[in-house]
């Protein structure tokens, strides 16, 4: 169903590829916004409160930055197939601040080609998001299924 | 700084413990909306196009589907201390549909003391997403941090 323009698909990539996104600025907005609808903790949605937490001052939802990353994995992923995430392992070594430019980058760490249908696969692939002084937001482990170019 | 009553801390739960939340329903305006600010794939967006799809039919972002179990986790947690995910381990069994009712039971599978700090440890708990027709929809191993109740 994409249509871009040399597109890659399973097959015509390898392990050790990758690929970065462009960047996303996050707003003290979209930080409360966010948490106030899925993950109401004082430390997400009043900055005043924060100062006095764990986070010491506002730090985003672990999910914002997930939900972030996806965007800017849907963005920037060279694949010829659809997104289609299977498993998934996610680690928040610091929190995402309002004012965090962030970006992506996504390498290919396996390729697994299913046995049964040989136009089908699994590929883990890790994203790391930093921001823009090259702090680690988040790390993913991902196994999507990936697709041969159709004939 | 949660004011519960009766919560529970560190050293008053054990494995095996476990709760259960109230149940959120989920519909097509909330999957769409989702999908077009973090997860713009057109099986997440659009009704009719995701008929040819690997979902046949409409299905939720799975980052939708983690931000909703967290609301409703924030809700239903019997903890005393804030819920700080470490790491986490997601799975997506099948896709949440609009119309989905969905609530979340938490299991506490482990319990690791801090050697350093006695007041503090790792709890792991497993969290399923679960619709009204009892289908899973999300499997979650989370670590977490806990504390003892403040003296």
């Amino acid at each position: 169903m994409k249509m871009k323009d040399n597109a890659i698909w399973l097959g015509e990539c390898e392990v050790g590829d990758s690929y970065v996104s462009d960047t996303y600025e996050v707003t003290e907005e979209e930080i409360i916004a966010f948490a106030k609808q899925y993950d109401p903790q004082y430390f997400h949605t009043d900055p005043e409160k924060a100062k006095d937490s764990f986070f010491k001052g506002l730090a985003s939802s672990g999910w914002l930055t997930a939900a972030i990353m996806m965007k800017l994995q849907v963005a920037s992923n060279p694949f010829g197939f659809d997104l289609v995430g299977v498993e998934v392992k996610l680690e928040w070594p610091s929190p995402t601040r309002a004012g965090d430019i962030l970006h992506i980058r996504t390498e290919i760490k396996d390729i697994k080609m299913s046995r049964s249908k040989p136009n089908q696969g699994i590929l883990t692939v890790e994203t790391i998001t930093k921001n823009q002084k090259d702090e680690v937001r988040m790390v993913m482990q991902n196994k999507i299924l990936g697709f041969t170019r159709p004939k």
